[in-house]
């Protein structure tokens, strides 16, 4: 192998998140959102594709949501279409059920003196946040601490959405630490009160490791300073505009979830200070209402054929010009015909910090233990800044 | 290769069917069902795929169906979009044209002295009991003996049904011989005249070799006895619940067929000893209209995302539930992955028929001459048992 | 290699036009069209895939059209999401601006004290009878003569269309030279002014090698004769009865151009000596009309299933008689298994004509200069015939 095939393949090995995989790996020792918790009935199942595996996801009829494999081990149909019987799920098919833990615990027609010991995966969950987290990797999970934030846990405005984006969750990663886009992906017609708060002026940049993951901060000039706190592995922290004129801005979680390695699930929490409880609940019925259900990965040819974008200035249209600036890198994002310049810097950083990790991982050297920060991050806002 | 290698291939060889195949030769030895004879109206033609192979079925003006290759041998032009003229067919690209065995008659723009021998394939049909049977094997066909059965001759209520399910031919027969599905798949809300009759109760299951396949006898208790008569390699005739209380059950023929080795048609032949013709006619009209023209397959969000059945309780209901089941399993089943068990003695004996059928094909001994039972097989409804 | 094997290689070649294919190599010597000049306005950018490539073909405010690569080459976004500003375009992702040869011209986050050489692919077009022509070669682009024709550029009823096919520009040609499908394909239903005039006889068919191409002469009795002119590498040339009875006919110019090796670019030009200007205007107006943008390709199920052909008999209907031809071959037409006769002539000579100018261009020699024809060319109908 060359150093371009070298670079290449090394490069592809950071997109790339299978069981097996050197990334899938890496990203398995993390708690990751997997779902939005209300979108889960109780006495319910779903499928769920998440780092190129095939789950059950299962609310039990007193409301414990559980994550198990996605086929029953006797003749592997799938198992999301059987039932929710308590607190286990039952196979439609010979009626084979298994605990939250995957374990098998009844298979009716075989009459079983003792069970034998059969089991499916099975994988622990945490609620939070309105969103529901998975523990993929093996062994016992790490305490859930890492994805917490003061401003997930506040009263408040709070919505929660998740999306599938037909392209690797890597582009999407990279995209959070690259300030600059906004500048121009964002300001399309120029309009809408996140450009008018954050300008379409190019910013000076500077990326610092922290604890957690990257701090991240764009100078666009006196008093307008943008900073966003990233968490290892895949979740960003940014604050926007908010929906009240001169109200406080909205926290955005963001994190991007391999589905496998063509589709991300792009999974939001958006959060608010407290304006009174009436307010609150006004604001989140007009987010259902205006938001509503839209993914622009399902209006490919409006927003690449006819440029079409979504009528909801806010969020849905700010998720449409990513999808378009990213899903426009191709499915997988072709990183060896790229040409880095220095406004690239948060990228090179993120790609030196998974290049270490997964260095890592392989030598058997203990990676990092990254940490949820301690100290109060204040993301500056144009009026606290 | 090691042994769990071997038994992985040996599976794999029972589901493939190609022209080449070891399970598509076996296949090719017995007549199969491919489409329902009143959708095939006098003068035309229409594409057909069946093993694996594209087909051109047309029917003569004068009513004689005929199943010839799917190209026409000048330029490769799919044949079915040319015309129907007596008895052949001629290609809409430069006419060639061909009679029901494929041999070339005629080449306008040729002005052939002698006409060359130029051959597409051509397998010999048969309608019976509304269903157009071919033969695709090499060689002159056997006697059309081993498909009929009485009850697909008597005077009566009598429909046919052709699906095309997207999922491999061998999970379909293998849930044929699977008795206890039954009280699983089809309890599904615990309504409808079919479970009613048959319970949930989980079956003693009995499965013996006959002379034209496997008779299979599941007991649910005293007078709850339920058996099928299973024809080698892919039919299977059961009994259910009639549309009228009280009334006969329905003799249900179901093949199997393979369209390729991701698709299966299903055909089904309904039938039901007359009520006198008034009523035998009401209820084909009424089967026409409840029943429609509903496939499964077309489906999938609504039965696998949404958990939404068909209205109608009886054909609809059962069709859509053994679809969640079979292309639950995956297109082609995981064999590999499967935990079977006592209740899969049907699957297990099902599997080493196939097998000792390709060893004897394999070795060029002579495989087994299934036949036609001459006893009466009385199937016993809950009435008779 | 046995002698078999070879042809099917040799034929294949002949199929495959990816950059670094040899059919890509010749036919990127030849200017070639690629879009409709007034479906491009000024200042909008589309994607545009031609050759195996992926392209932006954008009009810059001025007017002038230009062909650019398909993606930036900071990030690898595709371009055409992008904005026209004046003559060049900006990425939409970080505002990397190009001018019309593919020079990057500006990188505003990168403050660049100077510019470095970042290029990607530009190619020459020329707007010539209402289409867009680009030249996809490497080097200077030949004079642009070989696509011209008295009959494009006098005054008159002119209207152009772009289809795209789903099957391969290989087979597609190959028809332009088979004078003998019109006699069946074009005769379905035996109606239409088109049947009428040429009639369904099977023609004497001679074709002759000219300096532009293949001059094709289908004799099919006293007073019927019909020319085409066909010019290498990928037009013909031919007439048609216009949409007045017992006036003027059309000339056609037809070119099948790869989008990739599963599509092709059906590019025409109708054009109609003049009838004075209202008529002229009217006429244009009926055509859109009546033709729309009907595209066979997107009635595939309507054409090959229910055999529904459009309402419209005169182009509409041609082109899906066509269609059903040539995407009746297959995606790539199987020509391994292909029986030619002495009605395929023109192809046996179309395909020598291809091999010879490959041959040349492998070795290394000159291939054929091909031009265009200086004498008139006169395509008899049937009133000057």
């Amino acid at each position: 192998m060359n150093p371009q095939q070298q670079r290449g393949e090394r490069l592809q090995q950071l997109s790339r998140t299978g069981p097996g995989s050197e990334m899938g790996r890496l990203l398995r020792r993390f708690w990751q959102p997997v779902a939005v918790s209300s979108k889960l009935a109780a006495g319910k199942a779903q499928p769920l594709r998440a780092l190129c595996e095939d789950l059950t996801l299962y609310r039990s009829e007193a409301g414990r949501a559980h994550l198990v494999g996605g086929r029953c081990a006797h003749r592997c149909t799938v198992l999301h279409t059987g039932w929710v019987e308590g607190d286990r799920i039952r196979c439609m098919y010979h009626g084979w059920q298994y605990d939250g833990t995957g374990q098998c615990t009844e298979r009716p027609a075989e009459r079983d003196a003792d069970l034998p010991n059969v089991k499916i995966a099975g994988y622990p969950l945490e609620e939070y946040g309105g969103l529901i987290f998975a523990y993929l990797g093996e062994g016992p999970a790490p305490a859930f601490d890492l994805p917490r934030k003061d401003a997930f846990e506040r009263p408040g405005f709070m919505v929660q959405r998740k999306n599938i984006w037909n392209c690797n969750w890597l582009q999407c990663v990279e995209n959070s630490l690259d300030a600059t886009h906004v500048s121009f992906v964002h300001a399309a017609g120029r309009e809408g009160r996140f450009i008018e708060n954050v300008s379409t002026a190019v910013p000076e940049l500077e990326y610092l490791e922290t604890d957690a993951g990257i701090r991240q901060i764009a100078t666009r000039g006196p008093g307008n300073v943008r900073v966003s706190d990233w968490t290892f592995p895949n979740n960003n922290h940014i604050v926007v505009p908010g929906p009240v004129k001169d109200g406080p801005w909205v926290d955005v979680g963001m994190w991007n979830v391999p589905v496998d390695d063509e589709h991300t699930m792009r999974i939001n929490i958006y959060s608010m200070p407290s304006l009174g409880s009436e307010i609150d609940e006004r604001l989140n019925a007009d987010f259902a209402q205006v938001a509503g259900d839209y993914n622009p990965a399902d209006h490919y040819d409006d927003l690449f054929l006819h440029r079409r974008y979504p009528e909801d200035r806010h969020s849905n249209l700010t998720n449409a010009q990513d999808y378009v600036a990213l899903r426009g890198q191709g499915v997988i994002a072709d990183r060896v015909n790229e040409t880095l310049g220095r406004s690239d810097a948060g990228i090179a950083l993120l790609r030196r910090l998974f290049s270490r990790e997964l260095d890592a991982l392989k030598s058997g050297a203990e990676p990092k233990r990254w940490r949820r920060l301690t100290e109060h991050v204040e993301l500056p806002t144009p009026a606290s800044a």
